[in-house]
């Protein structure tokens, strides 16, 4: 069984290393490990045609994963990064399995508050909406509903973690425990 | 033919009439038009529960679409909204035709650095990093590298708008090239 590891430590400096770590502890719990950027790309005639060149790949290793195990820590601002949300979206496409986790407590609900510096009006329709007018989601979710709601209708579920600031990218915990989720899950133990 | 309609302006004032909008104009290119929210929802337990079944009639309205048509203009930072960028990625993973634009013409590299109140470090091994030495991607792309070689992939391209702030999620202009190639796609005249 292979599981894809998605998630913003890719942008890490010490990417590689995380992404080892993160590796080996599939390994442990049973599974091969595929990440993002396991495979060199050839040279590329411009970085645009670069970028596609890696998507490619990491598409073909998608498609070659039995799970998906998504970090949705936000990642400047308040959602999850853009790459690993697309990521999650494809694997629940395929109808794979997908687990994720976040190593920051707050909800969604209440990260969308602070980003409008806590001031939120009550609309005539009777949702909450920011001083641009637009809806805050209330739903006790992790992220945008679609997110939460895609990983629980493939047989998943998100790991709340609550780690100190700077080690936001790189405890863990919650991964371990989506690990052990899908070995259970898969039944390997 | 069904287009999935994905895109932040369900979080409008007037999201209903910005919908019927997008909806009337895609009857025009000779399409059913399919939009999250289409179809009522029961009455739930609690709030984490509708939000499960919102997700669930929406990920149902992609599965009947043909194609899907995604607005990825930044939505409260950076990054296109998450629930679009989802389900980007589940009509991706399931094979679809994927059509896309932005109405704010910065490319995603640009938004970054300014995220970054134009402060870039190059660090050691060449690549751009924030402050906090997070990697910023530079490939000319109008989001993370994953969106926009995703789209590439599933045989469809992005149209980049720029419009006036009021109109950042109204403007239809680059929609309606979107569904021009769409009908190009299908060979709808």
């Amino acid at each position: 069984m292979r599981v894809y590891l998605a998630g913003p430590e890719v942008f890490l400096p010490n990417a590689r290393i995380i992404l080892d770590l993160k590796g080996s502890l599939t390994r442990s719990a049973g599974f091969e490990p595929v990440s993002p950027g396991d495979v060199a790309i050839d040279t590329m005639p411009d970085k645009h045609e670069l970028g596609l060149a890696i998507s490619v790949v990491n598409e073909r290793l998608m498609k070659s994963a039995d799970a998906i195990i998504a970090n949705l820590t936000p990642f400047r601002g308040i959602s999850a990064d853009a790459g690993t949300v697309y990521e999650l979206g494809f694997m629940c496409g395929q109808g794979k399995l997908a687990f994720a986790y976040t190593n920051l407590a707050d909800d969604y609900f209440l990260r969308t508050v602070a980003y409008y510096g806590g001031k939120v009006i009550t609309g005539l329709d009777g949702r909450n909406r920011g001083h641009d007018g637009l809806s805050i989601e209330n739903f006790d979710m992790v992220d945008n509903l679609m997110v939460d709601g895609g990983i629980d209708s493939c047989g998943g579920s998100i790991v709340r973690g609550n780690v100190a600031p700077e080690e936001r990218y790189t405890n863990m915990r919650a991964f371990k425990e989506c690990l052990n989720m899908v070995a259970l899950s898969f039944g390997v133990s």
